[in-house]
């Protein structure tokens, strides 16, 4: 493996204790980075994907997203808002299987791809497998200008983070959750252009996405209490990520989060496939980790979580402010501000870096450099 | 949680210490009974799925799978299948989370739920929205005649696995792979009908179906060599599995049995995500199992194995007798029969059932009714 380079006079970590830590608290700013000269007060501008965008994606009847690690999870949580918010139906998957199998492209699908870096092996892979393929149009939604990814696409949607030296992603991430959700608008906007005039859904989420860094302002002010509950995990070798929808993405990647800096085997679940298995393992070695912005997932675990309780383990929720099953039933909350369900996965972000941060720095762990793993994975 | 029951007279053990082992050693009787009366010497007979069939299947143009915890395994298969073999597009996603979300169904998808008792909540759930949502028809892979899957869809395909008592399933979901190719099959011909004549690669599948129970017991014949092997995990609170492919899914299952009743942590990986993040988890206190019918994937992952082994991580390898890269890189290799790819899946699944069900013995778990599991999930 070789470690990709951002150039040699990478910045400084500006006082904080690592980079990854440094890269949490960008958040807000690239987002806002990101965000910038694409959306008005109340839509996305026009032409944010370029001139050729406007011929390419009225044609557009499906979509196929691949990416690996961080960058998949991303994917996952954009198929959720592709096929609800824009009406395309979306299939997303790892790279390093779809260049292995014969895939079926139906007519007219868009490819998506998606790197940090631009140039990890197996999604270049299958850019290039797509681009015989018999796709629509190749799209790129990456970090680092001129990469090979976005060299060899049709269209791109640049995340804007800036260098990223901690290996375990994080302002990676939740950038490429604001490109793909630009980008959803976009598809949806060209699938209304006939029935236009004002689309409600669209200026809600655009204006969520204004107050949107605020609101991650917010939630790393809640760090300290983040940190309080890390102790809990320090001294455990497993953990259990449940969340529904979108946030079944982000628990995967909270688990993987915590797998990759703190060595801790944490594993995400579909909160309804508890029962169907993984139950059986839970005890007080095992901590909860639930991601349900609203209580219509703890009242559907509410029996599962109290046999989780029953035999010793710690459940904590990520719930908002209006939660209270969570409370009612004794569970450690972490109130989150409120923000609208579209947004959801990328407030809830957040506290999962912070958490498996500060776990990772009770182990006494190389933070910015986990064992075995490089930056930008550009062999197979 | 209400355990669904099979009548009051189930079968007795018949010698067996386990009704798990015993419903193991059934797989070859009860997939022939699955294969019984449709298979000819060199096709599959038509009219598999009843009369109705022939009128609905032409216009299948993508096909939608919706099932819960193993059965979803079963499903993930059939996905690869159904597109490599039938070359029809095909989504296949988990029942609690496909009922909660806004689902874009394409025109002429066929909707396919598999669960063994019929009754899993979920997957019911799932099935009566898509009634409604606009599909060309329904079909359920199921074991139970006359449950409500059967009652609720249009087409059905019964397994024909027998009663299965163990909370682990394990002939449930091979009978249900075996009901899933033959589904594959039947929708290859029918979209294959114009160019009528020979088709070698359905004669080349049926052949190898006709070989599986033999070859099925000569995998039932390793079962000492299997629980040497399950010696070392049987210290373990944790294992990592991993495939690609159709193998995928099948490390996924093997993961969850050993979750299921020996309550070690066992995870899945798509072997090339590896190095995105979980191989930072790796050290001797994690043993991977790789399963790696042909040398390829042990090649890709030659780097990465090589460095689980560095850590004092032990690898067992589950491959064909002509594999050689496990036994040149020293690695434990369980040389299985030689089988078709296209049914590799089918073969693989039972060691790793085997090895589940030693450890558990080992470990002296309550093999049959593990801890906090359902037979069948019959609430949400």
């Amino acid at each position: 493996m070789k470690m990709w380079e951002h150039g040699h006079q990478a910045a400084d970590k500006q006082g904080y204790k690592h980079y990854m830590l440094k890269e949490i608290h960008e958040q807000p700013k690239v987002m806002q980075d990101t965000l910038e000269g694409r959306i008005s007060q109340t839509s996305v501008l026009p032409e944010i994907l370029g001139s050729q965008a406007s011929l390419i994606l009225p044609h557009v009847e499906q979509v196929h997203v691949i990416a690996c690690g961080t960058s998949f999870h991303a994917g996952m949580v954009a198929r959720y808002w592709i096929e609800k918010i824009a009406g395309l139906p979306c299939m997303v998957e790892v790279a390093s299987e779809y260049r292995y199998r014969d895939v079926v492209v139906p007519p007219n699908t868009l490819f998506v791809c998606i790197s940090q870096s631009g140039e990890t092996a197996d999604t270049l892979a299958a850019l290039r497998f797509a681009r015989q393929a018999g796709y629509l149009a190749t799209l790129a939604i990456c970090n680092v200008p001129g990469s090979s990814l976005i060299r060899e696409t049709d269209l791109a949607l640049m995340t804007r983070a800036g260098p990223e030296i901690g290996v375990a992603s994080t302002k990676a991430f939740t950038t490429q959750l604001i490109a793909l959700m630009l980008l959803t608008l976009v598809l949806r906007r060209v699938r209304q252009a006939a029935s236009r005039g004002q689309d409600t859904c669209e200026q809600r989420i655009v204006s969520a996405l204004h107050a949107l860094p605020d609101k991650i302002n917010r939630v790393l002010a809640l760090d300290e209490q983040i940190e309080a509950y890390a102790q809990s995990f320090a001294d455990k070798q497993h953990a259990l990520f449940l969340g529904r929808g979108t946030q079944y993405p982000i628990a995967m990647e909270g688990a993987l989060k915590l797998k990759e800096i703190s060595y801790i085997h944490a594993e995400a679940y579909p909160a309804g496939e508890l029962k169907h298995g993984p139950l059986a393992l839970v005890d007080k070695e095992m901590p909860v980790v639930a991601i349900a912005p609203h209580d219509d997932l703890l009242e559907k675990l509410k029996s599962n979580l109290q046999e989780v309780q029953a035999r010793g383990g710690q459940v904590l929720v990520f719930a908002d402010g209006a939660a209270r099953v969570g409370a009612e039933m004794g569970l450690a909350v972490l109130h989150m501000p409120e923000v609208i369900d579209e947004l959801a996965p990328i407030l809830y972000t957040l506290p999962l870096q912070l958490l498996a941060y500060h776990v990772a720095v009770l182990k006494g762990t190389d933070v910015d450099q986990p064992r075995n793993l490089a930056k930008s994975v550009t062999v197979e």
